[in-house]
């Protein structure tokens, strides 16, 4: 990867402001948490373990910029930036989950060195972060097979470098594939209504020269009915126990296409993803925007101001669409129930 | 309609540029044939039934400004003015059936009085407007049974009175089943890459206040499984014999996702949309158009400079997935074949 998506740098976090990609690539330096919460509530940073990691660091910075030596008041002030951090967006779970385990640090003893604790949770950012790289590489390692050479691979939104630490889910199974030296073509959807496959993953793809076309998502349906969409590669936002995966709306669409064409519908994700509290994705919260993100677009209005719109971020997959979960221990295959649950336990 | 979608006016043709709508409504007039095809062919009119009564207009006009009075000059020059109307735009199969409608009046006599044949094309291009609207009205009263208290109806595209010399088709039965009374809500696709949808049939149904939800294409299939849509309708470019249906690009997408749910699909089309030369769908060219229309938004770049995009104009829908077609003599339910050649020849 020739760009970094965000940087712990010792007093403040470093984001690629994703709003403006791909036309500048803008750097939006945060230097307290609650900086970092807008970043991720305005998607400047987006994509489900990128936000994990940013709350993270956000949490960490906070730590750092706090002035109380006792452990009672850090830990309510670390609970008030937990709280602050969850309240951005609803859907991706690993957001959740990185505060959960910067949250154990300081829950694993009643009391401790502030000092000392302040670098514990740096620490343990900086190791959500490392991690994240390391299990993207995974995934796109244990994926990797599921491409052959001429195939049409499909991908949505951008579940890339840029939704990660570095590397991504769904495109570090293709980096690695072509890594490899296989050669085919990758699809991306536009994914509207913020453009995340024509702004992020197409530039994402062709700065690593891979052949790239770009198609609205609702072309999608017609190119695979003519057979030139072989396989089709998503991330997620959160996966329930029986494999119910939201991610960004339109995934949904593409997997009972997919089903239709009977063209293999794989989501590619870190257990960190999975959501094992949840039984079915009935109980996944799908986020409402903004209804201007899809009357607008680049501050241009196109719709007429007396018309409602709608705009979930996000839909969710029931799980007989999905012929796989590709995750750093493995390949997921269906009944997915038990081997989840096995596979995030291990 | 409080508006005028096309326009004779004696020596010129007046034409809504549907380019600038919603924000402007601005009018294009051409006074001759040339600029007519140009405004086809930039789409400042769309919907095949309106390029039709625009072609008829424009060779009527043509017809006007000729200075010959020899029948085989005026002749020859009237075929060359349809050549060019040909060439605008490939798939709607209206705008060669009103040039064909053109052409009799001159192929019905080997010799005639040239001012007189210049009278009797521009009476024949206002027939083919106003039949185009008695047409509509009688769509929308044939099909407004199918609309129910309390629907739930989603659209693609724009088949409105935009789309057609006034009142429109998929958008006539909208309008025939409002003005009897029923209440219903429209949902609206935002119908990229050119946004028909969110500029055009929005802007005509709240102006009629219906009301009207857009939504980006990719939210279609989300919105079905939570049954928020109860029926799909559906204008038409054109229709083959078995009933394999050409219309916008995103049609055939949502028709699977239509029968994936059990929601009932219709396309609304006067029959002389019907094309009885072809056997199946497959023999309808589809147009490709420039990518610039989807790497770029509203007149801004989106997409890195480096991709490649795709865009088909339309795909066609095989007759499988459609409920019936709802044309100006009835509506016409499965198998189509035999139904539809009786009903064109009737």
């Amino acid at each position: 990867m020739k760009f970094k998506t965000i940087e712990w740098r010792g007093d403040c976090v470093r984001l690629l402001d994703q709003r403006a990609l791909p036309r500048r690539a803008c750097y939006i330096v945060c230097k307290d948490a609650s900086s970092v919460a807008e970043a991720i509530q305005k998607m400047a940073i987006r994509g489900a373990p990128a936000i994990g990691v940013a709350a993270a660091m956000g949490v960490a910075l906070a730590a750092k910029r706090s002035r109380t030596l006792r452990p009672a008041l850090f830990r309510q002030e670390m609970e008030r930036v937990c709280e602050r951090m969850r309240q951005t967006r609803p859907t991706a779970v690993n957001l959740f989950w990185a505060l959960d385990r910067m949250k154990k640090v300081w829950d694993q003893r009643l009391n401790f060195d502030v000092e000392e604790m302040k670098e514990r949770l740096e620490a343990e950012a900086i190791r959500i972060f490392e991690e994240d790289r390391e299990v993207n590489q995974k995934i796109g390692e244990n994926g990797k097979v599921l491409i052959h050479e001429g195939d049409g691979v499909l991908t949505h939104c951008n579940a890339g470098g840029l939704a990660t630490a570095g590397y991504g889910t769904a495109l570090g199974v293709i980096y690695a594939a072509w890594t490899e030296g296989k050669r085919f073509r990758v699809f991306v959807d536009e994914t509207r209504p913020l453009l995340q496959g024509s702004r992020l993953t197409a530039w994402e793809l062709s700065r690593e020269g891979i052949p790239t076309t770009i198609l609205t998502d609702n072309m999608a349906g017609w190119l695979m009915s003519k057979r030139e969409v072989t396989l089709v590669l998503v991330g997620a936002d959160r996966i329930a126990r029986n494999g119910d995966t939201a991610n960004k709306i339109g995934t949904y669409g593409l997997a009972v296409l997919s089903k239709w064409h009977g063209i293999p519908f794989y989501v590619a994700a870190p257990t960190s993803t999975l959501d094992l509290s949840l039984v079915s994705g009935k109980g996944i919260p799908v986020e409402e925007r903004e209804p201007e993100e899809v009357t607008r677009f680049a501050g241009v209005r196109v719709a007429p101001k007396a018309c409602r719109a709608i705009n979930p971020a996000f839909d969710i997959t029931p799980h007989s669409l999905i012929h796989g979960i590709i995750t750093e221990k493995g390949i997921i295959r269906r009944p997915f129930g038990k081997r989840l649950k096995r596979m995030k336990e291990e």
